[in-house]
């Protein structure tokens, strides 16, 4: 079995080589990763520039493009052969409710399964050190067994989420997920530069999330490790449903 | 009201102007667009670095950012209140199946809906010039018009793609869709520079797409212009409902 791994964080993030450890027996991994942290790309793909691939050691390879570049030319181009599964992570930070849609983590897989390979996405779900990735590492290859064992398809993805736990003792346990859904506020700062200019940056105030009961976020909160299946097809069929009916008479 | 108009092909785009110029009087029209063309970025926020913003002219402001970020910018920033309605376009380029999820024009809609605003993103469904951006202007018009009628909320964005057609009644009609699906193929070409090394170039093999009826791609196939109703909450419902009684006891 080839399985192959990146993540937005960077080919040398210690998440992504904690994870490569764990589940080094379970098939042939390569390894395909941006050369730099690329968060927060979500599913860019490089299309108007050329892509350079390092190889930094036997099928250890950095790009200097986003997590949707590396899938793509790794499944296209690098590997001997299509792999049979493609795993991105161990993010550092969450990905939960909205954040997937920005997600460069996510988009990795999200690549792999627009590409037909089953994938799965995991992320620890801190902004803080100390980033506890061996157990979440652990818990991840047992998923990745299961997953593979029930014969997943590539029609989801599986978005995998860890709180930040110092054994896999104290997760609570793990469960099946929607997506929830955060709390917005305004965000944006407006400095001045030291040329005068002013100059804005995004911000993002943590106003906490709603109170979904199954969402992702409400499970970390609770302490357990969260599992949220995610379409490639982003139809909103219950609105279809009520709006085909609509009569439009806009060509006239 | 205020409506705030966003693209991926930049400030200075033909499809953005055209669109602006026939919306102009449905309410005071705010730019907030990239600087330079952005495809393909998909929803990528700009979280590392500072974002500068230049005054254009009045209400046009051109950003070195995301369309995602122009948007968050506008919304939480630059515009004097919450903005109505956030319109993306008209984008030089389908955005159908798949794209979708790639797309900067799409992504800006998906900004507008994610901080509470109806959205709709618009785009011409060719890749060929000339592209008559203005009979799909005149039924965008029509279209933002109709949807506001029918009071619609920011749970979906409105993906609208128009066929290239020279007049308006050149379109064979206007239909609600579902997401299609294109098929894909290898796309990579690999190339050596004038210095002698390797480089990728990611391609895109124009495969077709799957006849799925009712769906975006065999709409503009047929001449008619396509409306997605697009859901930001990417769960898979339908998987979820099965795989939420597997019994798993991975923590042991």
């Amino acid at each position: 079995m080839i399985i192959l791994v990146s993540n937005d964080d960077g080919f040398f993030a210690k998440g992504l080589s904690t994870l490569v450890k764990e589940i080094e027996d379970l098939g042939e991994i390569f390894v395909v990763a941006p050369d730099r942290e690329r968060s927060a790309v979500s599913h860019a793909l490089t299309l108007n520039s050329p892509l350079r691939v390092k190889e930094i050691k036997e099928r250890v390879f950095a790009v200097d493009g986003t997590p949707t570049d590396c899938v793509n030319l790794a499944v296209n181009g690098l590997l001997p052969k299509k792999p049979d599964l493609v795993v991105s992570g161990i993010n550092f930070g969450p990905n939960l409710g909205e954040d997937i849609t920005y997600s460069g983590t996510v988009s990795a897989a999200m690549e792999g399964s627009l590409l037909g390979i089953p994938s799965i996405a995991f992320s620890l779900a801190t902004l803080d050190a100390p980033a506890f990735f061996t157990p979440a590492a652990i818990i991840a290859k047992k998923i990745i067994r299961f997953l593979l064992e029930k014969k997943i398809t590539s029609k989801s993805v599986y978005n995998v989420n860890f709180p930040n736990k110092k054994t896999c003792k104290s997760y609570k346990g793990i469960k099946f997920t929607k997506q929830g859904k955060r709390k917005y506020g305004e965000a944006i700062v407006e400095k001045i530069d030291p040329r005068g200019k002013k100059y804005y940056w995004i911000g993002g105030k943590d106003l906490g999330f709603e109170d979904i009961p199954d969402s992702d976020l409400v499970a970390i909160e609770n302490g357990l490790v969260s599992i949220t299946p995610i379409s490639m097809d982003l139809t909103d069929y219950n609105n279809l449903k009520e709006i085909e009916n609509w009569k439009m008479n806009l060509l006239k």
